[in-house]
């Protein structure tokens, strides 16, 4: 799980940790704002994390953007396109 | 592929159905917004809908709003609850 100024990159651990790293964040280095960063099959477990994390975690949490875009990514087999997220969540 | 009131439901089939639907709409039914909706799993493919119509098919539409939430769904074992995604294109 990737961390850096505040951004925190989807990946292929559990929803939960996710939601513990943003959680956590918020509170121990007092953080206004987190981004929720996600590409590809990852964007449906970025919204879990956002999702979970306002409900259950951090009722006064907002959503302060919602961003979606293509990324081009280099595989084996050349440049590829891959959609992404970025859900912003302010405290 | 559920259809009514501008708003595309994202199912199971392939993802160019689902763009080829919301263009289709956009220039047959003469609206001018859209909203895709998709849950759980889906969401990763409702923004591939969303960003393949935008980049190919409609480079002057925008996104009105990007919406999510979560609902609750009955299923065998009782009521859970599942992401959601709204997005809005207007062109």
């Amino acid at each position: 799980m990737s961390e850096e100024n505040n951004i925190i990159y989807v990946g292929k651990k559990p929803t939960m940790n996710y939601v513990l790293a943003v959680v956590t964040q918020f509170n121990t280095n007092n953080v206004e704002k987190i981004v929720i960063k996600a590409r590809g099959k990852s964007i449906s477990k970025a919204v879990d994390i956002a999702e979970i994390t306002k409900n259950k975690f951090m009722p006064n949490a907002k959503y302060a953007d919602i961003h979606i875009t293509t990324e081009k990514v280099e595989g084996e087999r050349g440049e590829s396109n891959v959609s992404s997220i970025e859900i912003t969540i302010a405290k």
